[in-house]
């Protein structure tokens, strides 16, 4: 593997047309925290696989445009260069292409619009660098959701562009107890596995076991913590008696998946502290995930990654008290 | 006073038992900023009783159950120690544990929720000291609401947890002119006093009461500032048309309550110009109450004590300038 | 002009009225960044104009009685002077007030608030000062848009503020497809001017023009990107199929209008690079007028300014990224 990578690299390194697929290929491992093209490309075949075997192959088209567009404008604003290179300022944009060729009707404007947020994503990423590096917080996805949300609630004031498949505006009720589905092993193996797909928006477990070999090449640790986070979440999900077409299409799940692998092995080093307290964000990230789906019901928008983004960020910020504290215990 | 509590003081000093449970119940007082066992010891008996009086015990063992979890989890990530015996990392748990138990039906779940939620409370009040930190600022009681309102919307996605005390969804409309009660003094004292009680979330003059004596025995001005704060409150509200029964219900005034004893005594020190800059913030966080009971009627939650915590945040902000101005002149 | 200006000044200087009407009318000047007397007696001059010919006198009275309140108070609490001289605590009460007397009905309750309004704007503007510096970012008119919504949301709660201008409250509801109107070159001027005068919350083309003239006495450059910013603002809807409505009244366009401005000349050099900047941002303002717009459909309250400050924090945080780079290339 790792003579593959250089071989790689030195291509690269002698080819700006090369260089520029490899920083965007970074631009889409960085979706799962993974700064190499090989997961890059692992996770674009999943996407490819899941979009025409759900017969939207404009989805595949969009996070391509968004990814090379998002590419584009870092380059034309002078980002810092080092974070360019590994895909920092690719994933996001990535993130928007997706999301609007999932959401929206495809047509010319669908695609202007898949750019502007894409360039927009640039600048949203490099504000939330400035602004989350007073304490030491990495972006995460909050650019991606903040730039997506707004174009999608845009939609609905614009008669160029129609949010299809957007969620109808819904009024908060109780829950409303249906005979709840026993969760069998095959449903639990799917909603395991949808729930990975699913961060990248896509209902597939062929493409979530391409997702989990692009992370397992870069960092066997993070296919781990994807893994048990997904099944923390479904089960989690299933005790709390979230409605079982969520839990199986693993809507409360990605949220969860992404903090398990953020807050057990990418800004944490693994041992069995962390995974407790890595277990503990997952947990609560799925009763965040359906408190921003309750919460954006009158707005009639998804809610992304926000859950993950929030809890990620309120489980990181005391990390130094917690790491100064603990060392002071050993010392 | 004084010689009881430095009995009690050596008593703790040699006994870990005592030691918990002071530090458990200076994370009861506070709530209403009080580093003070007998204080909280004070509004521990204020909300048994306001509890068994309304019917509701588990409300009590709620807030008892979740202020332990968050000493222990708190014990458990190792936060600065002098904050923790201060009771700073309790006073949001126990509030997560009032808030789930007054809303939320009984059963295992709640119980395993408010355990959950003290334990995340501990994370979410150590993140926001941390961001706090960087203008000054102390975090108040945004961990609570966080917290608290992503667990009482994520009632409404799951089964399991049923929000059976919570406001219904309704639409944001025009105000229903009925006719107004008449204040009589009756129902202005009980205005008043609901207000403090409010604070812990009981609408119980008795309550109020002891409240006020909690407060009493650390420091009288906060007591003076939390009965002026509610008068001030009432006859805002009054002034401006207020549904009556919110008036006499104390629910338009535990906010400002809080904000007077904040911008009156704990973080100023008290004097004609703070007293007149406390009552500027209190008759705001009136308008703030208010608006935040609109704001959130679509998503079916109450409130809290976010008003409070965003117009306390907004009045401290400006004390650098202020301050360091007002030296100037008279320098 | 120079000297009509330094003549002015040396009167302020010996005549304490004539420097609180000074600062005042530097206050309004500040809605559009003008730190000028005269920008500010020409703002002044096209709310009268609007407000008479649009029968609601009111509206100027209450921008002068809040614009009054705010610089009191801000002499009371001792603000920097430098900035108070500037106008910089004035312009988020002036709107306070335009808008709460735009919205709310006459009457005794309405002057209070006002005055409450612009007072509390004070310490909000104090506050936002104080966070965004940590950032070398302008406070905006972030204090206007949170006091205006809380005191307009606040308005459905009591029964002493009638809210008889706010929209009513409706349901998220996709985009529905209407004749659109052609937009001739009468329109299209029309929503140009109208674009720019809404800024100050008229819709009035002599208004508009009044305005124009404020901003070229003080800054040609700013007036060039403000008619800019409007014509880029009612393409851009056009062009993505905004009602018809909305475009030729000005409302899609003010936000965009005050970005253009800010972006393309008050906190960047002008240049060929910053007006493709500031282009993007005033385009991406039009998205985010939109969404703000949908998302507050069931709350029942407008935007206000509120994308402007968005969008126009998100594209000057990344600013010294950007410049610090550019050298690093010149270099």
């Amino acid at each position: 593997m790792k003579s593959i990578l250089s071989a790689w690299e030195s291509l690269c390194a002698s080819s700006g047309v090369l260089r520029f697929i490899d920083v965007n290929l970074r631009g889409i491992g960085q979706v799962m925290f993974q700064d190499n093209p090989l997961s890059g490309a692992l996770f674009l075949a999943a996407i490819a696989w899941g979009s025409y075997a759900a017969g939207v192959p404009q989805v595949l088209f969009g996070g391509v445009v968004a990814v090379v567009a998002a590419t584009l404008t870092a380059q034309w604003l002078h980002v810092d260069k080092a974070a360019l290179r590994a895909g920092l300022y690719g994933f996001n944009g990535f993130l928007v292409g997706l999301a609007l060729a999932t959401f929206v009707a495809p047509g010319p404007l669908l695609w202007a619009c898949a750019i502007l947020g894409a360039a927009v994503s640039v600048v949203a990423m490099s504000a939330t660098v400035n602004v989350a590096r007073t304490w030491g917080m990495p972006a995460l996805t909050f650019p991606f959701v903040l730039v997506t949300w707004l174009l999608l609630l845009a939609t609905y004031g614009f008669a160029g562009l129609a949010g299809s498949a957007l969620p109808a505006a819904g009024v908060v009720a109780p829950f409303e107890s249906v005979a709840a589905t026993r969760l069998d092993v095959g449903l639990f193996v799917q909603a395991t596995l949808l729930s990975i797909s699913q961060v990248f928006l896509k209902g597939s477990a062929v493409a979530a076991l391409l997702f989990l070999a692009g992370l397992a090449v870069n960092s066997r640790a993070a296919a781990v913590a994807a893994l048990g986070g997904a099944i923390l979440a479904v089960v989690t999900a299933h005790l709390l008696g979230a409605e079982s077409d969520l839990i199986t299409g693993g809507l409360l799940g990605f949220s969860p998946v992404l903090t398990a692998v953020a807050l057990g092995t990418v800004f944490n080093r693994p041992g069995l502290r962390v995974a407790a307290y890595a277990a503990l964000g997952t947990v609560f990230t799925v009763v965040a995930q359906a408190a921003f789906n309750v919460a954006l019901t009158p707005l009639a928008i998804p809610a992304l990654t926000a859950p993950f983004v929030l809890v990620t960020w309120m489980f990181l910020l005391p990390r130094k008290d917690f790491e100064a504290e603990a060392q002071e215990v050993k010392g």
